[in-house]
């Protein structure tokens, strides 16, 4: 049964968290640049309508946001918090593109299904090449009888909450790894009567498999979690039906609990890296990997292929995970050797390809 | 009927063609920089063997090729002008992907299909943000009976031509564009018994549709030509079967001829516009341009596509066509104002899409 106030209370919850986020990241740029207390560094905060259907709200940092920017030296590079409530109808191939992880969805093949969407996505890429690019992403999704109206909740014919969050270092730092991991693992697993032994191992792996990229035979980053979904439905995923949560109440407090890891699992990290010194050769290492960052996003990521596909899409806050500059040298060296700490990274991003063959 | 000399007549044209081509750019390098005679800016000629059959050479070109390059600035800042000549059997999804075109293909859905592909690709971005990219691929297909051996000829069950050359500047200068399109046009209208009317608007207007990115609803650039499928049988492009080379010798002469036109359609306007002053702003302009060329090579490109999805395919050779730098910023300013130089470019990229609705 969907509570037919869950969208006001997801709505209600990314909110709050995206303020939060900012809020963190705003004074670290302030602490980090003192002398721009009279302008300090800030998310531009962009509130959008969608035409055919609901609205966002877009908050994205640049350097470009200070009007100082070539004396000073940001902590973020670039960085998107973005949140976006939109319904409508979703089109066959969007539909198509939805089903290959939601075949319960009713579906003839040709209709287009009423749907509504609700979430936050971020993406925060560091300008220091020591402190890794971190994303999250939290959803709702509803498909419901009929079209919604806004301020209006139609009945809800299917529902389920994806999401996730994955670090993507330059250079690898154990200490970072364990505690971003360990950050999650502890919120995926609850405490007391909400407990759940399963879950954070099913989606650490899914997180592997999930930001692969295929042609370049490794993981986009040291992963995390992902998962896609989740509702009181039975979920191949999970098949101890008494080791996770249960109800809509249960997985939106699982998805609650996530969200509020967000902080604690990046900031410790980006504080230790953000001010490390660093060589023009780092930076460019940082850029290849970059380069990397957009090939998975573009060729693999599925929300964003769902973005692209779906009619009056907001392709900016689609796009906006994309860093700043991104690099690509044919055969590049760096990395070549298996010592470098280039090298390094990219055999522990080739061991899920070495697992699989 | 295929000439079983075609493949070899096929190789022979491109090797003669990219050495022209590569002769002709190393000449402009080392004009622009007579100081270093000693140590001129060269390609790095790559030859790879394909162990699923066949080979290659990939002759590419970074500023990094040059060791003092910190203290020069070249004329291209990468470019790749590659050979691919290759067999093997093509998996269903490339046959799905292929068959959009090619709907004569013999195919039951589910086996493999033995094929040849031999081409020229070619990508360069000069460092100048006056001076356009271009890029250019000619390339010769075969499905074949049984599956190739190096150095022998099976049984043609289909072949044909594909290719094409499109301009990406930065900057509008009309007589760049004039000249382009002039050059390319002469070159498909052939003369005497194999002057061609339809050809050239045929295969212009092919490429506005293909080289179109449709979530930022622009163009790539301002066009050229693109086809695909051409063979003695009937084209749905070419409607009058009088106009067009009927044999398989004539489709190759028409391809050679729009071969030996790239270095005259291109070579004049980069030397036009290579010692062009320029600012950090027009430069950011160039890389933000770079972004969308990436988008469209990941996104839509049919070649890479195919390629990504071909086993033990060479990704530094699919991927070359990337440039070294690409940026991207969240709603960016640059090209707001209409009357900007910037944006009268977005205005010219974004006709196609305001004569379709």
């Amino acid at each position: 049964m969907a509570d037919p106030n869950m969208r006001q209370n997801v709505e209600d919850y990314i909110l709050d968290l995206q303020d939060r986020i900012i809020a963190e990241f705003e004074a670290i740029e302030l602490a980090h640049n003192p002398s721009l207390a009279n302008d300090p560094p800030r998310f531009k905060r962009d509130e959008w309508i969608r035409p055919a259907g609901g609205r966002g709200i877009s908050c994205t940092f640049s350097s470009r946001n200070i009007s100082s920017s070539s004396d000073v030296e940001t902590v973020l590079e670039k960085a998107g918090v973005n949140i976006s409530l939109v319904h409508g109808k979703l089109p066959p191939p969007a539909i198509q593109q939805m089903r290959a992880d939601h075949s319960s969805i009713p579906y003839d093949g040709v209709s287009s299904l009423p749907f509504f969407a609700g979430g936050l996505s971020l993406v925060v890429h560091p300008r220091n090449p020591h402190a890794p690019t971190v994303h999250l992403n939290y959803r709702y999704f509803e498909i419901t009888k009929e079209e919604s109206k806004d301020g209006q909740q139609p009945e809800v014919v299917a529902w389920w909450f994806g999401g996730g969050s994955d670090l993507t270092p330059n250079y690898l730092y154990p200490e970072d790894a364990t505690h971003f991991h360990g950050t999650l693992k502890e919120a995926c697993s609850g405490s007391g009567d909400d407990a759940y032994k399963q879950i954070y191992p099913a989606f650490k792996r899914w997180c592997d498999e999930y930001f692969y990229i295929p042609h370049r035979r490794e993981t986009r980053g040291i992963g995390g979690i992902f998962f896609d979904d989740l509702s009181t439905e039975p979920h191949p995923r999970l098949p101890d039906a008494s080791d996770r949560p249960t109800t809509q109440s249960a997985i939106f407090d699982f998805i609650k609990a996530c969200g509020d890891s967000f902080l604690p699992s990046y900031v410790p990290i980006l504080r230790r890296r953000m001010d490390a010194p660093y060589s023009e050769e780092e930076r460019r290492w940082q850029l290849l990997r970059r380069g990397r960052y957009v090939e998975f996003n573009l060729i693999y990521d599925r929300g964003t292929k769902f973005g692209l596909q779906t009619p009056s899409a907001r392709i900016e806050s689609i796009l906006m995970s994309l860093p700043e500059t991104a690099r690509w040298e044919y055969m590049t060296d760096m990395g070549e050797d298996g010592a470098s700490r280039e090298g390094k990274l990219l055999k522990v991003l080739g061991r899920l390809n070495e697992a699989k063959s």
